[in-house]
């Protein structure tokens, strides 16, 4: 079910705001591009796409939304090479990971091919807004929640689904100081930690800010029963090298399936380094640091792409990743970065050609 | 720091819908009342509150609540009795409760005699639209939630806090069959549990309607790590009767401390009954259903008040509770609702007349 591009209604913005935005100074997601792409679904079908200005949204103070958190999103990068072409990077992985946290928030999926050709369009669209400077993109947020109405705790019975975009610099300046939790979780064992749903990260924001007053940037989440093993790194997937091997935990219901940590992973066996996706407990990680073994920490995700760690906190005691040369974390960042935008071969088919 | 009610800024509406809505015939929490208290979080202060017509909200598409989940919530009820006086239940808990919520979704905290102040004010002006009819209420929704922009996953700047009001009627009609899960999971230890946070609702939704297509009505969640202890029934609190002893499952960072769990345990006190609080196996439960120890389960919550139960199931197994008289359930259920529509002496100082 795709819905044919000339059935997406296109409204273009009469004052585009492109030229009071400094390009070369951009901060993350903070600044929004000229349009967004607008879907409802109500009496059980999606209704007419449409293209329009970005704009406000108006909603009934019993929306559901605000009462039940019934929201999903995801996040995706749009990157532009030097001829001017734009491309995504493993779109399909978001659009099936959107209905895959969809069907456990009990809101309707999305046909992925309505999904595809309504975002292609908007970037289409939004071509001028991607930024070409290293390190930025145009940063994509497809977002769904509930807007039908009613205090009953139950699904909604309306819902709107947005494409909204914001072109993007850097997500984190430098290198990050961790604490390992001990108290808090971001999930539960048959809870909804492996979605993108928005109750997910607010439940993340406090024990956070607790660890920021300790001096860490982020949190290092734990399983909620033992708080033995380490599970994601803040709103990343979490990678270990220890010796030479890359190490990262499987994904569980706790934890989100990261396209990049899974692109990672392939691009580190490409390389010839050896990988492990096993269990990891927090005990593994001191004696490694204590024996000289730990040599890098670094999380994974879309926004900051690779985010080296410099040392992590646990149980009131500071451990210190050493200072190497020749880190995989750079190693693998300038891979996948190349792939994305388009400065190399596309050895494993993740580059989607836009426009 | 209370507000002075003279500057509450009243606007009232010029077309009240209060005679389209026949009040004989109410559902629950699906027609709204004229007006809302409205009050705004801005500059690390809060605005001035005002009550307005009940309206639509705008947001920005970036407004944190669609991303990152920061909204909580209350559920409390105002009831008039038969001379016209309006009356509150135990209202600072659920003002205090707020803001333990908020506190964990890292949300300001709203000043105690402001959210009571507001409420009073907004009582009095809506006070033609509390039901007095038994088993109807004035149900009343104070929420809050991130208006603040951005697409970084960090708390909002600016929120805003409203209390709606919609006349009601019953929540659940009928005794309920219940499924024992053995799979989701409502919430993690050292999660959000505790917090009436939207996101933990959302994740109900699925393993609900997953039960509701076995042919049961709601979920009694278990703990996350072993699926072996009753915690939750739905969103209400669960009460169980075994021979004469009446028991409920302690608090924790997984279980919201429930008004009505806390009246009912009083109550039953007072009534002679014995009462225990402690931790209770699924396998308990079976047992007891097999020797006929097992004589009532019951939801307690402000919006249902008491729900019986009349089977559950597990592993493929119903269970069928017996049809009994003069139940815990109803005794307890007519001594509360005695006590919140003032038809009885306030013993326990529970009742705040309003107006
Ligand atoms: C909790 C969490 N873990 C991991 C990731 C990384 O996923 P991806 O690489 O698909 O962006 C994200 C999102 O960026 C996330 O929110
Ligand atoms: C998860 C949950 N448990 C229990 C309750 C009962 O709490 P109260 O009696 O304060 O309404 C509620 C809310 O009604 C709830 O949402």
């Amino acid at each position: 079910m795709a819905i044919h591009t000339e059935n997406i209604i296109v409204e273009k913005t009469k004052a585009s705001r492109i030229n009071s935005v400094d390009f070369s100074n951009l901060n993350f997601g903070s600044v929004f591009s000229d349009h967004m792409f607008v879907c409802d679904y109500e009496d059980g079908k999606w209704q007419t796409p449409k293209i329009v200005p970005y704009q406000p949204i108006t909603l009934e103070p019993s929306a559901k939304i605000f009462h039940y958190g019934q929201s999903i999103f995801e996040g995706m990068k749009a990157y532009k090479d030097e001829e001017g072409s734009v491309f995504l990077f493993r779109p399909m992985d978001n659009i099936k990971r959107m209905n895959i946290s969809a069907k456990r928030l009990a809101m309707p999926e999305i046909p992925e091919a309505y999904f595809m050709d309504g975002l292609k369009e908007l970037l289409k669209v939004e071509k001028d807004w991607i930024p070409s400077a290293k390190g930025s993109a145009l940063y994509i947020r497809p977002f769904m929640f509930a807007t039908g109405k009613g205090f009953h705790a139950s699904p909604a019975d309306s819902y709107k689904f947005i494409i909204a975009c914001a072109p993007s610099g850097a997500y984190f300046s430098g290198k990050v100081k961790v604490l390992i939790e001990e108290h808090y979780s971001r999930s539960a064992n048959g809870g909804v930690g492996f979605a993108k749903a928005g109750g997910n990260y607010a439940g993340q924001f406090y024990p956070t800010q607790l660890a920021k007053d300790k001096g860490y940037q982020q949190v290092i989440w734990t399983d909620d029963n033992t708080h033995e093993y380490i599970e994601e790194a803040g709103a990343m997937n979490i990678f270990v090298r220890i010796n030479d091997t890359l190490l990262t935990v499987p994904t569980s219901d706790r934890i989100l399936d990261g396209i990049t940590r899974k692109s990672i992973l392939a691009i580190a066996e490409a390389e010839g380094i050896t990988t492990e996706v096993r269990k990891i407990k927090v005990s593994e990680l001191i004696e490694a640091s204590e024996n000289g073994s730990l040599k890098e920490l670094f999380g994974a995700g879309t926004a900051a792409v690779i985010s080296p760690i410099s040392g992590f906190g646990y149980k009131n005691k500071d451990y210190e990743l050493p200072e190497l040369e020749n880190t995989y974390g750079e190693l693998l960042k300038k891979r996948i970065t190349d792939i994305q935008t388009n400065q190399t071969d596309d050895a494993f088919g993740w580059r989607v050609k836009v426009c």
